[in-house]
């Protein structure tokens, strides 16, 4: 038997779109969009509501600010689509431009927030909230916040937020399947009005064990990407996800066509996936920035130093 | 605390044979046995010790034979070396021509069989151990051999074999974190005198996380592959399970360096991994080999046609 209240989201183009500065064609993305949602995706996440103030459209990509135009050309006349989910950052969106959900192109707002920021990620959602969006707050890097700061965060979502789900985040793709149990455990003795979501990231391949861990322990939303498209290792794979899932309304064949014809050339100009330096990191579970640089450089094969410069840094 | 108990054996030259029909040349296999020595591998296992009679030596390589001379080769003069396995299939060795234990290049013998050859498999693996060999059974499809037969199999290699370790062996890359849990705890039922092991691939990503469950189930044989090299979609990779394992012995740093001179150059010209075809086999909990041929052909990236045909079979 399945279950239902189990949504999945795709965050390709947000989460891929760090990879490529968000530099997705329009076509490119619609034909993601109707993929997904012959799929039977339930969120389709297409990118970062940024100030264009804030980051040059020059340099970036228009899913790094998704206009209301940009979505539309994407979505528009697609039957049965996924609702649309843009993830905002607190600080970067011009709160002043944000039109009522009735008048939008999204449906859902996610709001990413380390622990520590748990208060501004709260009242951010909320706002979202009031206009009558969906919403959702993702909170990032639970690997390394393992402290009583956590529990706090977890009460004061539960006590203070208006969000649906509040997500799991393994940022550092550092966490085992027992981990995860145990995490899950911690946030439903705090958590208790909302669903709780995962989002996994892919440095160890426990990216989808640990999903299916967060399924067993009755975790409902779901972040998935298109062939694990996503920043440095990447995410859960989409189609695994979708194989795995019973409900009969996913069908994994659109995303099968969506690999060959679109991702399996996209990774041949851009690197997500098990890459050395992206799992030795995750090993050490340490923020993936250090590997992603010595990836752009002259060491990028270089995993023995890389090893032990991390290794160092862990210990300073 | 780590597990002192736990042996950790380096498949790749016999599994990751299977890609490349065991062409590797002598000083190829020598940097890996060197690599596995030094980085604390109990086991390396260095091939089949199949009768030359039966494949031809000039298609095939020195690793699908492992004559005494070829493996002297590879470990002449290591200090502190890996201990030798081979694997010997039921039928295609000359046992007249295998020497006893104490004159032997090779340590251990493996003998791989379905559920349905285990008496055959378990006459093999006692004539070895005769010899003065270790010897250990590994029992493949185990997704696929699921009914009354299987515990009928656990009982009488219990009962039986002189084997030191029984494997279980996830050959389609089909099985979850359940699954691995739940078929530990089948054979423990039966197996109370000796040692589990697990060898997994990596059709769903999930080698390495079924491993680590096996681990917390009191399993202490585990396979694992240089950068997941092995048949299809490749193994556990060696990488994450001696990053993962606590015991101070294990160093992760030569494998470091061989991924980086050795296997990235060589993943260029075969292929291993996370593929769609392997994928889908994977998730249907059928054989690899249609996956395997239809990489071969103009069909590869046909993703779509795969799976309906692959559906359909699981239906006739």
């Amino acid at each position: 038997m399945y279950r239902e209240s189990i949504k999945v989201l795709d965050c390709t183009i947000r989460d891929g779109g760090l990879v490529n500065r968000h530099q997705f064609d329009h076509a490119f993305v619609r034909r993601s969009y109707i993929a997904s949602s012959q799929a039977g995706v339930d969120y389709f996440e297409i990118g970062y509501i940024n100030s264009p103030g804030l980051f040059s459209p020059s340099e970036y990509g228009p899913w790094k600010f998704c206009s209301q135009e940009d979505i539309h050309r994407v979505i528009d006349g697609v039957e049965n689509g996924a609702k649309i989910s843009v993830m905002a950052d607190v600080g970067r969106v011009e709160l002043e431009n944000v039109p009522t959900c009735d008048k939008s192109a999204y449906d859902m707002v996610r709001v990413a927030s380390y622990v520590k920021g748990v208060d501004k990620a709260i009242a951010l959602a909320n706002h979202f909230h009031d206009l009558g969006y969906e919403t959702c707050i993702n909170l990032m890097a639970l690997s390394r916040d393992q402290g009583p700061e956590l529990d706090e965060a977890f009460e004061q979502v539960e006590r203070e937020s208006k969000a649906q789900a509040i997500y799991l985040v393994d940022s550092f793709g550092s966490l085992y399947q027992e981990d995860i149990e145990n995490l899950v455990r911690r946030a439903r003795k705090h958590i208790k009005t909302k669903e709780l979501g995962f989002h996994g990231h892919n440095n160890q391949q426990l990216a989808y064990s640990n999903t299916i861990e967060a399924i067993i322990h009755n975790v409902n939303y779901l972040d998935a990407s298109v062939y694990g498209m996503g920043r440095a290792a990447g995410n859960c794979t989409l189609e695994l996800l979708l194989g795995f899932l019973k409900n009969p309304k996913f069908d994994i064949r659109p995303v099968l066509d969506l690999i060959a014809n679109d991702y399996i050339p996209l990774r041949k100009e851009f690197e997500w996936g098990y890459i050395i330096p992206h799992m030795i990191v995750g090993q050490l579970n340490l923020h993936p920035q250090e590997a992603i640089d010595v990836r752009k450089g002259d060491q990028a094969e270089n995993y023995r130093a890389f090893y032990e410069k991390m290794v160092s840094a862990g210990l300073d």
